[in-house]
């Protein structure tokens, strides 16, 4: 077998370190690697400085087989990133004829007069050329000293398709080792809980290993083996995965899934059922959430956000005199709100939230108090939840809304919906 | 004047490598560090592996001043992070009375069985506690062989509100300089042209400095001053801010705001309007920016997510023969959408947005086809935009979010709207 190669990431920007963008390219090449049996190391993130970028680059060339590098490519920072790598492997930089021609078309085609976009047509002597199909900035890859690198743009939208159209099948033929990964998503049970469950049987496992991951508002068990096939590794991975979906029963909400609403879409497509959204706190993150999904339009109608009273009463008909009596937070407007927008709508089912997701409180109930409802034909649940003043708003839109959606999932797999 | 304090952040987190989390933590805190004037020059991650970890310490220690690491502290980590770095500066870890009685005080109160939490209270000799309020594992700081060291656990939610609470006093007592940054807030020209334009000032500025970052779907110039003063370094900065916004004009939505949204709010405050959204293909996402907004509510009614015709028609009175005549994705069915939510939800202004976010297309349009509109009193605009079929969903739906803002920007500032 041939060894594994460790990979560090270095992104090059000091727009990073001052905390004015996060780093998802690293986040999302790291996802990417990770499929292909690629194992990341070292994820650095250093300044538009050649010096420190140098020391860098020695640095990962010491304790990584591959250097991945996102940044200092485009048109406003002279190349940097390519300049230090190329000396770095005693490479000259030579003008790519092709690249050169479709920058010159860029500009010309409107884009607006960008005289220094020229020089990113210069590239490594010798590199396997990766043309930018998404903005200027083209990236490339060459094996040089028995190092492997991967030179890519910064922004995201450039960086990530790139990635996977272009150096994934590049970096692909290295490895014949394949790591598999699954994950046991949960909603309803906390991380330290899960830990606790497994702990012991965690601390003896060394391939496959099992690690318990806390996502903002739940949580998921990662179950990784590595083996020389794909066969294998899924081989050694599914008792595994079948202990652990006994132990955990109904908190778990699917496998290898991002969120709650994609187990939550899947349901829909299968038992053909509607829904549609009332939202009051959470202000149409639910609706945002679920229509992220291509293909959201077959199940999900349409919703109502009623960040104001008036608009509970005019377009969901939620009773005035009940707002008024109960307050908008309470079980019974969230129970009208998702019976009025499932008549309104004419769907098979009804999400609603109504809450206090702060930071100012309404004199009357503590912030992280909301009423999540669910309507469906003859039956409305509605859930009270307490997240505690301590919790962020967003933390408090995001929950409510996995409450939501737990409860469709719950309802529609035959669960009790109300408690969990 | 004290030397700068350069800073490494040391993020710990094997889940960070796997790509399952994207290290925000690390973005937030460069973020309250630059504004305090403390330079970060380092990002690194590493996995929960204690040899690797040990290394990075070694490198961050001569580097780095100050070094803060996130991550590594929790009950399913074995406190990693604690025990590598006090053995990497020769520090016992002694048991915190008042930390550990918490803790067993935390588990008694009903979170749940967890026998690891106790080796939390466990922390590094002399240090300074930082008491958790938003979890259970406590941070911590200390000075050991000339450097500053921070602790902090990984969940941002801890992490993040720990570091502005604890960690940010801790460390303001360090440093005598002062680093002052403001942003330019540009929306409809593009980083590649703001470049160019202030592209031979840039290269001879040194302090202040100015640099145009790329955001997603727009951009900002950041303008940069170290002093020894706060009022100093804003003297500096502010006549290159005064030319920077001339030059750029109208395309200016504000300074220091993270999103066009904020513009919106300021303006809506001042102008005492009111706004309603009606969406479909951004499916919620205008109304969700905006709730995220504390005290949106004084000026946001509430919305329409009208995913599919039917609820245009039901929901908002978009006439059926327009919908089957000019489709759904037309300037006819957007100016009825903002029409007709304003007249609904009884609001100053309303805006809609109707398009294709892809993956999938019509048949009749090219993905990437929006139209936004803007209703208020007796007049309707409609933006049509192309945003290309390279855009990913999650672009083409933040993309035309900000046209509605930018449309109700310019309305409520007497600049043209429709045009950009």
């Amino acid at each position: 077998m041939k060894k594994a190669f460790d990979t560090e990431i270095l992104s090059v920007g000091t727009e990073l370190l001052l905390g004015r963008v996060t780093n998802t390219d690293a986040r999302d090449i790291s996802e990417m690697l990770s499929k292909i049996g690629i194992n990341v190391k070292y994820h650095t993130v250093v300044g538009d400085n050649p010096e420190r970028l140098r020391a860098c680059v020695e640095i990962a060339k010491q304790r990584a087989d591959i250097i991945v590098t996102t940044g200092g490519l485009g048109p406003t920072c002279d190349d940097l990133t390519k300049q230090v790598l190329a000396e770095s492997f005693g490479l000259r930089l030579v003008k790519n004829e092709d690249e050169d021609r479709g920058l010159f078309e860029y500009i010309r085609t409107g884009r607006g007069l960008t005289p220094n976009v020229h020089q990113q047509a210069l590239l490594p002597e010798g590199c396997t050329v990766f043309h930018n199909l998404w903005g200027t900035a083209p990236g490339c890859a060459f094996e040089a000293e028995g190092k492997f690198v991967v030179m890519l743009p910064g922004p995201p939208k450039e960086c990530v398709p790139m990635f996977a159209a272009c150096a994934v099948p590049w970096l692909k033929k290295l490895s014949d080792e394949v790591i598999v990964s699954h994950s046991v998503c949960v909603f309803g049970i906390g991380e330290s809980a899960v830990d606790d469950l497994f702990a012991d049987e965690m601390n003896r496992m060394t391939n496959p290993t099992m690690a318990p991951y806390a996502k903002e508002c739940d949580c998921l068990l990662q179950i990784t083996a590595k083996a020389e096939s794909e066969e294998k590794a899924e081989a050694m991975i599914a008792p595994v995965m079948a202990h652990v979906k006994e132990r955990l029963g109904d908190y778990v909400y699917g496998t290898d899934l991002s969120c709650v609403e994609e187990a939550v879409m899947a349901l829909l497509k299968e038992k053909n059922l509607s829904f549609a959204a009332a939202e009051s706190c959470t202000g149409g993150d639910i609706a945002r959430r679920f229509t992220e999904l291509p293909g959201a339009s077959a199940f999900f109608k349409g919703g109502v956000v009623s960040y104001v009273n008036e608009v509970k009463e005019s377009m969901l008909g939620v009773d005035a005199a009940v707002l008024a009596e109960k307050t908008a937070v309470s079980r019974e407007v969230a129970a009208a709100m998702a019976e009025g927008v499932r008549a309104r709508l004419k769907t098979d089912m009804a999400v609603s939230v109504t809450g206090l997701a702060g930071p100012d409180g309404d004199g009357v109930h503590e912030v992280g108090t909301v009423f999540i409802g669910l309507a469906v034909e003859g039956q409305t649940f509605v859930r009270e939840t307490h997240m505690g003043r301590n919790r962020t708003r967003s933390f408090i839109r995001r929950m409510a809304g996995n409450h939501a959606f737990d409860m469709m999932r719950r309802w529609m797999s035959g669960l009790p919906v109300e408690d969990r």
